[in-house]
């Protein structure tokens, strides 16, 4: 009997190595996205501002980092608001990891948010303004819906809310803070002309934007299948969830590829890499309910919906460098409805009921909502004070020089 | 005694558990050299083409995964042809994970396959031509040669043909198809002189081939250790695995560098990236079941037949701008065989006996030869319907930007 | 009882799995920071030498594995000079996972060590002297040094030295032969001034060395909590190594940013990296003993330590082109002294007991001096034969035309 108790210490032991294992390294997986994101921007904006957006994203992970540690955590998932670092006791999640582990994890989670709006804001912000709203952002925004969605006494969590990954709260909540910076920012200098005609201005470095696609591809499958925080008891579930994050993907690339050459006679890559993000963020929310065929079915209408979301968003003047609002924002609002839709559970279209649509609906609709506005108001607050645009000068000159004092690259010698 | 049984059974959890972990790290392993692929085979090709083998190397991914979703996997290792999507009953594989993400990491290697052919085939070959062949390479050839490798039922398993982690399967059968490939297509425009010398056409950008090749090698640690689709059981041969993988790669590399430099007085790097993942392809098939030091031989021999392999084929005006043939093909074929050569258990030279020498020659000769014939005809098909080769107009001006209407750089602003 | 046993003996077995997962996964991620190492480097030296330290570090995980295989295991690990590969037998360490599978993980220590030193000598060193160099280090150097801190027999660790990950025994390790190699080969033609003024030679491809720093970050999160070589048992403490490695990663890279633009008025982009390079650094040796509040006190200092060895370093006219000895040398030392100052168990801060501060500095003050007097000794010998600097007129045309017959980028075509 002895040996039996012993036996069963012992599994739990074993449970708990397991889960840390696969939790730790998915977080690894998962902070590598911020390299990602760093160079896919970094690739999609003029030469003359490639290092201030990853020093930007460099301020998402440090400044995001750290107030995600002092004060976000707490909210998100702690006590409260005066719940600094990270709180020892039992968060009454049943988790088998140690709060510290679950910590790294979240807080990947959290400056993923923050640094889709780096590329919403990109070539054209000051530096600082940018590092005070990141502090903001993963200090209160975000962990106050990570509250709602995650925190199984959130609001939205009680409803049955289903963002398995973070469909809404982190794509959605990211894509739409970009739409709110972008507006209030206003376009860079020479994008719209006075006829409302556009100018394109191309990305200096798409091998380096491919980089970074690969490397946010990759980190998928530690963001999507490790959002299980388990893998004892879930082991199942991973492989489906790795499944449907490939086959949206994939579906997001082919349809971006099929609808830009049936559109404009070209494949644009730009856009495919886009496409197979779309894809990836409109799956996140619902790949834990959703069957493949599903799955096929979600990556190729976000395939679509980014292709004409970013030429909408364009033609209301609304400059996003980067395509940020159209792959995170409109797909993480349409991946969140999709579990509705989807939901091998409970989704309309599978099951013919409704009521999970409607939770979906509104709980990404109060996400985005929230995140907008929030933005709006913090970006108005701090260009009334500090300002947020870089002067014409700077603009023109490019922000690695002013604010850096350096160029990306140097005269090849 | 009903404690024990339960026990038991959490140890079967637990063992699934574990198993789920490793195999769906090493297929997120795996998935990522896809990024390696597509980067050093864009720094290879001259920069008006980098986009177009980047979007290549999608289209692997993209295509090649949801052929491989839909028809492939069922008959690689399900009931046939018309076995679509993934079956959910058991294999026979004797597996502890889940389907679902055996498929995930199978698929990792099918795309691997076409990867490769996607290099041999740079800088002249039509898009949609590509896409074509990658849809039926990923749901016919590569299955075919997978269930015969590798499902128990298979015709070379029942012949105890020993392929661990794919040097015949996935190497060899990619590396013959690029030979087929290259030869239809013919030579890029001004590659050979009509006087037979050949002019050299160095990759634009190495230290984006040295970010592939170093995302490639990673990712082989994944790819090799992971092949052992468990980790309970097999832990000690883990260890084996990675440490073979490694002291080939570092072989590889080293004999490359001073058979460069006794023959050329310069070490080329170019050819010490081949050499190492040479070292890599040829340790590949035989990673299980030979000792560290005839890891070490392997991979010296590799090193020096890459660059052999590589004038070679150049000589006989076969044009292979990225050396796919040589790394993969050839060294694919030579690591086969070594197995025979090496292993442990019935090698030539470690045992005397010429059985498995005998068996591994019959499969991976058989591969090559369906590999190639194969892609050969689907090759002289789509040439005499839809055309696989660019105008000379577009091959001049460059793929990306005839068919993407980009370049890859701007003039950097 | 027979049950019983039989599940007991089956604990065992998943224990070696697990452990074995975890130490070959963090062993992959520990490699793949060679790639960060490489191309951190390429970016920050000049594009003509770019191609040659890629090399660099090729030779390093090459020549240096297979020393470490050969030779250099033996030392640290087995039973001494004449143990050559890997001794089956148990090595004393109370390992869980194969031998093989450990040696796969120190490797990965190794070659990180000397990829320190490619750094220091960059763009002016030949490169057979170097891979002699090399193949010394990794098969003696290292080793001996392995084997006082993480031999449970070694001198140190019998002290209680505390050096969890590397602090000294990678970091000073490497930077300290750096700064030997660097002033033995003296400064790069035209950095120095015969007024005694500095020359700044910017890095030819920031976005490039941006890559190699975000391919280091991710790699650490498996070089420190890989550390723990066992996941049963220590899940506990993985959670507080990573947080730990994070927190003062982050704030290596503010305080950077502070002390950059207060001095500078201009933020230091490559400073910020090496900000935050220096946390990683000083963490490293204590990430399993402190408090995450004393983590973000390191790291904060880390990035301040950094700026002003920097400048110190350039003012006594050594010549380090990517900052390895202030990012590795100088943050290794303090880190490690750290421990002695923050461990929560015996640290002066913390408890105000002195003796490990004592053990802590006598321990990395002998690496210091064994790594720099060594070094120095065998570039001195090196020098006075085969010679270790390139010619004057090598060094100016670039060692890639001279060494390698290459140029990274050719025109763009």
């Amino acid at each position: 009997m002895n040996n039996t108790i012993s036996l069963a210490a012992q599994q739990v032991e074993l449970t708990h190595a397991i889960d840390t294992v696969w939790v730790a390294l998915c977080g690894a997986l998962i902070f590598q996205m911020e390299g990602g994101f760093a160079l896919l921007e970094a690739g999609f904006v003029r030469s003359k501002n490639a290092v201030s957006i990853i020093a930007k994203v460099m301020i998402d992970i440090m400044f995001g980092g750290i107030a995600f540690y002092v004060v976000g955590f707490g909210i998100a998932y702690g006590t409260g608001l005066f719940d600094f670092g990270i709180n020892l006791g039992d968060l009454g999640l049943g988790l088998t990891i140690s709060n510290k582990l679950f910590w790294f994890i979240q807080m990947g989670f959290a400056i993923a948010a923050i640094s889709i709006v780096s590329g919403g804001v990109a070539e054209r912000m000051k530096m600082w303004a940018y590092a005070i709203y990141v502090t903001i952002f993963c200090a209160f925004l975000y962990p106050i819906v990570a509250h709602w969605v995650w925190n199984p006494q959130g609001w939205f969590a009680l409803k049955g809310f289903n963002d398995f990954a973070g469909s809404a709260a982190v794509h959605a909540m990211g894509g739409f803070a970009a739409l709110a910076g972008a507006i209030v920012l206003g376009p860079r200098i020479g994008k719209y002309n006075e006829d409302g005609s556009i100018n394109a201005i191309p990305g200096h470095n798409l091998t380096l934007s491919a980089v970074g696609a690969f490397l946010l591809w990759f980190g998928w499958f530690g963001f999507n299948p490790g959002s299980t925080l388990a893998a004892v008891g879930k082991w199942d579930l991973i492989g489906s969830v790795a499944t449907n994050t490939f086959l949206a993907s994939a579906m997001g690339g082919i349809s971006t590829m099929l609808y830009t050459f049936l559109r404009y006679k070209k494949v644009d890559i730009t856009m495919v890499i886009n496409g197979v993000l779309a894809g990836l963020v409109a799956v996140t929310a619902g790949c834990n309910v959703v069957s493949p065929e599903s799955a096929l079915v979600i990556g190729f209408v976000a395939g679509i919906l980014v292709d004409v979301a970013v030429v909408l968003i364009d033609k209301m003047q609304i400059d996003d460098p980067v395509g940020a609002i159209a792959v995170h924002g409109i797909n993480g609002f349409f991946g969140t409805v999709a579990v509705g839709l989807f939901s091998e559970k409970n989704g309309l279209f599978t099951t013919g009921q409704s009521e999970q649509l409607m939770i979906q609906l509104m709980g990404v609709g109060i996400i985005s909502i929230f995140s907008f506005s929030a933005t709006f108001a913090i970006f108005k607050l701090l260009k009334s004070t500090i300002g947020i645009r870089l002067s014409y000068k700077a603009e023109s000159a490019g922000i690695d020089a002013v604010e850096f004092g350096v160029e990306s690259y140097t005269t090849f010698e």
